[in-house]
Formats: structure tokens, C-alpha cells, sequence
């Protein structure tokens, strides 16, 4: 049986895009892939899909390319190698789906370039949120910003890998921002993760128990969910997302921050962990392996936190599951604050971010209570939000009991500050 | 009577260079200086300089091309700018010293151009320090890598503009990398001048008399004598140092621990805050008018906090000024910690820069207390001060007495998470 789909190039077929490429030939695509490191095609061939031999290749007598490369830097090599890039062999009017988190500059330098040596080629901003489950399912959240008639032609492809497909207005580049906003979410979540997992565990309460019942919390949020069997598995060497990643995603924010003079506290003092980790020698490990920051050097995992309470911490820090809440609450609200402060001066439409995290990695029980608070008063101030000296209430004295045992919670610590600069503003 | 003294070329007249090219002339030497703004050079010529009408005309006929403009990108305009750079002006064996503060490697890629264009040329690595009554005096701190013949034939200009005149070992950029450590002290001082003379004034201390105190204690530093003056005039649009200038020089430091994955918590954060003024709208104002971000908003000066006591503050929060010594302190002692510590790390001599750091704009009293105690021990951890025990205990008091006003105090909180860190490991 011939496929009357359109056919697909494939760049870049790691833990992502091997198993979004996967799932577009299982959803009956042709599909032709290409990585520098050859057991991945190989997988895909297995799989049902074509081996590339270059980039040209895979550009070679095909609709699309899509490019799910870690970064630019590879985009641009594997679009504009002189002898092996896929920009000379695409097809007229071809079209470029960028899949790859990218600064949102990049867009615009990508387009130039692409003007100067093929007016005629397409290209869609396209990046995705979800990790390699959801790609390998199709069910990714994919943030598309393009021309309208670049998006209708390619409208099958994309459905094939989301879930929830977003049409970013703006043009390309703020399918990028998008990325961008929901990812200070994920890097501020996936620290504070450990940061509150680590107060645990060095007060002696029993972690398994705090995870169930944080999740089941108003300090829950979608990273911890996620990370924590990981964190409590001890298992750092089986890489289900790596602190490169999540520190390369966070330089994204940090950087387009700077370049438009905004601050971002919580954002940076994140950075400056994950900047620990890699000190550390966590680099390629799995984020949740930074909890072991927070861990006494005796004691570098969390095993037997398993049978004690969650209601009596050791010492006299009177540390339970709710100091572990509020904590988490705390920083959660302070971080969607900054984020959607952030995303209103960089354009980004807040009712559709709100609605991208809610649904996405980035998501928090406090960014679901505060958001709609801060959006309908016009001003995104805490002052808006009705549980806001509750919560900073709480995770002042969080803080104190932490203290107690002088165990570092700099996010909590940078969180209570910047609660204080804006409801006195 | 005609000199005898080398003749130099001098780009970039302004706040720094203006008063160093009119010392040099006041030296003997014959002084040729340029800058884009002609009235500085007006100023030149009053005080017995020559004009130059382009950086080449500056280059024509001397030995030495003094630079001191704004950054790496005015310095890449001035020499090689196709149709009035300096460089195809120069002497054969011409020397160009560089005074800019640059990114350490920026003199790579400075040495590596002329290679291409003039390898005759000569480059000497000379930042500087110590603001521009010590540039008009003679009496900067500077900063000296290159190569030993550069050095020496230099160095009766060097001495002219020079208090302490530093011979930096390792080859160009190791000059740039000295001040760069320096220039995290300054930076982190600076901002906590503000954070402490915030809460100083909130809680309704006589900021005169408290001023007056922390001069003579452990918490004083170099940069809080010199800004606290303009804080309590209420002067913030006399510019001795505008915040973009720090926050340049910030970045610098930050930019260059990024990129060898080092993690600078608190300069991170005083950064942030350097940003948080630029959006404010502080940018180019002097830099001691951040205390602003400290202070209410409808209380935007430290006026009326002269008649007040020093020992009991508003409300029930206790503050007295031996909480704004303690704040002082205990930022200060983290932040030698992760100056030396980041030093170490980019193969600066130690030794050489607690000297620099004692006699320069970054010195503090804990700085001078607890490195000798730092080094000697081999570990560089606060473990080996034994003074630091008590820092935090205080530093975490003072942080609870600002709580109970909600006043953030964002260094210092980040500070004791450091010390935390630093004292578990």
C-alpha cells in the first residue's frame, strides 16, 4: 500500500524527535530521517521509516522537513552545511517546521537567511512541550506561529503530533515566545522540585508519603508530579530529561530577558542552580538527580525516608507535609507572577499562555488559583489575588523552619522577596 | 620647552578617560586625544592637549594609543573602523593599551585581529579601577597583563595614571580576569548599600547617624562610604557612576561564570536587581539612587530619617543599626566567599587579588577578615572563619526583623542560603 500522505523529512531523531518521527510513521506518513548518530535511523527504519544518508537527503523529494534538533546551532548545520545542508535540495516553496526550542530571535535571523538564499521556502515555528512519552504518543503541546496558508498546508502534520495544537498570532517567533513563557514555568518548577523534596528528607519525614500528599495539594504542580517517582527511585542515571536541557531552556529565558531589560529573580536564581548541578558534575543526569544539592554529603539519596511520618520532622524545626505545601505554594505563586508579568511585556496573548500551561509541564495548583486573579484585575499583581498574604504568611515561617535546621532553600528565599517588592508596589 | 616624554594617542575623553588624558598632560606627556563627543576634546585641549580629528589621527605619530572607551565594541570601532581606525595609523611596534574594562576574551580576539592585520603591534591588557577623582589624580588601580617587554617599555606611562600599579602574571586577559574579580565585590556592595539604607529608612532609622556607624564597622565597605553620601543627599541625577555602568561591568562577570559553568549566585541576583532599576527607569542615573527600589512608593528618598534615633526603629520589628551592620555582614562575608571561590576557579592568583580587592573599590571589612582565613585554610569554605558562625546567626535575625516590615532584603536572603550551602559541604 502506497501512503497518499504527504511525505516528511526527518532531522534530528533523539529522545524527541525519534519518537514523534516514530509516531508519524505509525499514523502512515512516509517518512525519511536523518541524525548525526546512525543507531537512531536505524531505529527508525525499524520502525517502517527511510534512512537518510545527509540532511540533503532527507530534504530531498519530500513536503516537509521538520527539524527536532537540540539547538540553532545544529538547525543552522543542518540547514546550511555547505556540502550536506538541506536548504539547496528542498523542493520550490518546500516548507520548514522547526520543532527545536530556539531562541525567539532566531526566527527572524532564520527567515533572513532563508531570504537571501531561498525566498521561496516556507517556515513554521513550531516548538513542542510534553517530553518523549507524549512525542512518542503523539500528544504533544505544539506552539505554532507562521504564516496562516504555511500552517493550513501543514495543519495534517501537526495534528499528527499534538495533542493540544496552538495557533500563535504574531508570526514566526512568538511560537518561540510562547515556548519561552511556559518554560520559565518548567525551569522554576523542576528546581523547586528538589529544593522541597531535599527540606523533606533532611527532616526526616517520610518522602514517599510528603509525594503523595503534595500531589494531592495546593503545592502540586506538574513537574513534581513528574519527577518525584524519579527522585524517589534514587535513579538519576536513567535520563528521562537531562539538566543540559533544562539549563539550556532556562538560558533561553534569561538571555531574551536581558536583551529587553527585564527582570526575572526567581528565573535566574533557578539558572544559577541548575549552574550548580552542572559544577556539581550532574550535567548529563536527570534533573531530578539535583536534588541530591539539597542533601547533606553523608547522605546523597533518599532512601530511607520511606517509614517515618509526615507530621513530626526531626529536631525542633516542627517541619511536616504542610511546611513542604506551603513551601511549594510559596515559590509556585511568586513564579507565576513573575512569569506572566514577563509574557505581558514580551506580547505574548496571557489568556492563551494561561491556558498552554494550565494544560501543560509547566503547570501549579497556585498558577490555576492565581492567573485568572492577576489577568481579571488588569494589573498582575499579587494584591489581586485573594490567598496571596495567606500563602506568603506560610512560607515566611516555611522559611524560618528551614532555617531551624540551616538547610538552603533559595528559591523559597528569592520567591518571599519578591512577594514583598510587589504587593508593595 | 619641548617634552621629552613619550607622545600618546588617547581615545574615549570621558568621566574616566578625560581625567586620565589631562593627568598624563599634567605629567609632561604630549597627548593627542579623540572621542566622539568634541567638547570633551575641547576640554583636552584647555588643559594643553591636542586635538586628533579621528581615532587614526590619534594613532599618527606616537608611541603609545591609550584606550578608554565604554566596551569591546567601541574598542573594535576605534582601532578597525575601514576608514578612521587607529590600528593602520600605529607606529611599526606601535603599542595600544587597552584600560576599557572587556570580557577576559575579548583580548583573544583583539590579539588574534591585529595578528591578521598588524602582528608588529603591541598589546597591553590594563583595566583599571577606582572612578574618576582617582583617574584626574593619577591614582588608579590598574591592572597589567602582557607580555614583559610591552610592560616595561609602558611603564612610565602605567606609573603616571597608576596609585597601585598591578603586574598581572599569565599573559593578556589575566588583567581583564583581575578586575573582573574585583568588579563581582563592587557589584554586590553596591546593590547592598541600597538594601540595607532601604530598611534603615522603612524602619524609620536616622540614615545620617546610621551611615555614620556603619563606617566604622564590620559591616562597612568601600562602596557604601562612597555612595552613601549621594543616597543621603537624595542626589540621584549628579552622575558619578550611572547604573548602566555597573550593570555592564555585572555582566561581564556574569557572562564570563556562564560560559565556564560556574555558578554566582549573588552577583546573579544583584544583577537582577541592576535590571530591576534599568526598568524602572533608573539607567542613567547615579547608582546609589537604586536605594529607590527599597524605598515605598510614596516615600521615594532617604529626606526625614535625619532626627530619628539609631537604636529603635518603627513598629514592632526592633530594628536598630546594629541589624543594618549585621545585613551588611553577612552579605558581605558570602560574597568574598564566592568571589575567591570563582577566582580559584579561573586560575587568578589569590593572593594578588585579596591585595587588588583590600585596596580597591570592592574592599569590606568582612572581606579583609575572612579571606586571609579563607586561603589559608586551602578549602576556601566559611568553615575555616571562625567568625562566620556568628555572621549567619545575625544575618539570619536581621533577615526575620526586615520580614516583620515586609521589606525585602533580596542579597541578604540570598546570602544566607549561600552560607548554608557553603557551611554543609
Amino acid at each position: 500500500m502506497v501512503s497518499t500522505l504527504p511525505e516528511i523529512g526527518f532531522c534530528g531523531l533523539g529522545a524527541m524527535g525519534g519518537g514523534m518521527a516514530r509516531h508519524l510513521v505509525k499514523s502512515g506518513f512516509c517518512v525519511k530521517g536523518y541524525d548525526l548518530y546512525s543507531p537512531l535511523i536505524d531505529r527508525l527504519v525499524a520502525a517502517g521509516g527511510k534512512a537518510a544518508a545527509s540532511p540533503a537527503d532527507a530534504a530531498t523529494n519530500v513536503d516537509f522537513l521538520i527539524l527536532m534538533v537540540v539547538n540553532n546551532v545544529q538547525a543552522d548545520a543542518v540547514l546550511f552545511d555547505p556540502k550536506r545542508g538541506a536548504v539547496p535540495a528542498l523542493r520550490d516553496n518546500g516548507v520548514i517546521i522547526l520543532c527545536s526550542t530556539t531562541p525567539p530571535k532566531y526566527l527572524f535571523e532564520l527567515r533572513a537567511h532563508l531570504d537571501v538564499v531561498r525566498p521561496d521556502v516556507r517556515l513554521l515555528d513550531c516548538p513542542v512541550s510534553g517530553g518523549s512519552i507524549r512525542a512518542a504518543n503523539g500528544e504533544l503541546s505544539i506552539f505554532s506561529a507562521g504564516a496562516d496558508e504555511d500552517f493550513k498546508c501543514s495543519q495534517a502534520v501537526l495534528e499528527a503530533l499534538a495533542g493540544p495544537l496552538y495557533r500563535i498570532p504574531g508570526g514566526i517567533s512568538m511560537g518561540s515566545v510562547a515556548k519561552m513563557c511556559h518554560q520559565h514555568q518548567a525551569a522554576t518548577n523542576i528546581i523547586m522540585a528538589s529544593e522541597a523534596m531535599g527540606l523533606a528528607a533532611v527532616a526526616g519525614l517520610n518522602t514517599m508519603a510528603v509525594y503523595e500528599q503534595i500531589c494531592k495539594s495546593n503545592g502540586r504542580s506538574w513537574m513534581f508530579e513528574n519527577r518525584g517517582p524519579h527522585m524517589l527511585a534514587n535513579d538519576w542515571l536513567t535520563v528521562h530529561s537531562a539538566v543540559s536541557i533544562i539549563l539550556k531552556d532556562n538560558t533561553i529565558v534569561t538571555n531574551h530577558a536581558k536583551e529587553v531589560g527585564f527582570p526575572l529573580v526567581l528565573e535566574n536564581t533557578a539558572e544559577q542552580l541548575y549552574i550548580t548541578g552542572t559544577h556539581a558534575g550532574f550535567t548529563k543526569e536527570d534533573d531530578a538527580g539535583l536534588v541530591r544539592l539539597y542533601l547533606p554529603s553523608d547522605k546523597k539519596d533518599l532512601v530511607g525516608q520511606l517509614t517515618k511520618s509526615v507530621t513530626t520532622g526531626a529536631g525542633d524545626a516542627d517541619i511536616a507535609v504542610e511546611t513542604i505545601i506551603d513551601l511549594f505554594a510559596g515559590v509556585h505563586l511568586a513564579s507565576a507572577r513573575e512569569c506572566m508579568s514577563f509574557a505581558k511585556h514580551v506580547g505574548m496573548d496571557l489568556i492563551v499562555l494561561e491556558d498552554i500551561i494550565n494544560k501543560g509541564a509547566g503547570a501549579s495548583a497556585m498558577f490555576e488559583i492565581a492567573v485568572p486573579q492577576m489577568i481579571s484585575s488588569g494589573t498582575l499583581s499579587l494584591k489581586s489575588v485573594k490567598e496571596a498574604v495567606e500563602v506568603r504568611d506560610k512560607l515566611e515561617l516555611a522559611i524560618r523552619k528551614a532555617e531551624k535546621l540551616h538547610q538552603p532553600v533559595p528559591m523559597a528565599a528569592a520567591a518571599l522577596q519578591q512577594i514583598y517588592y510587589d504587593m508593595a508596589a
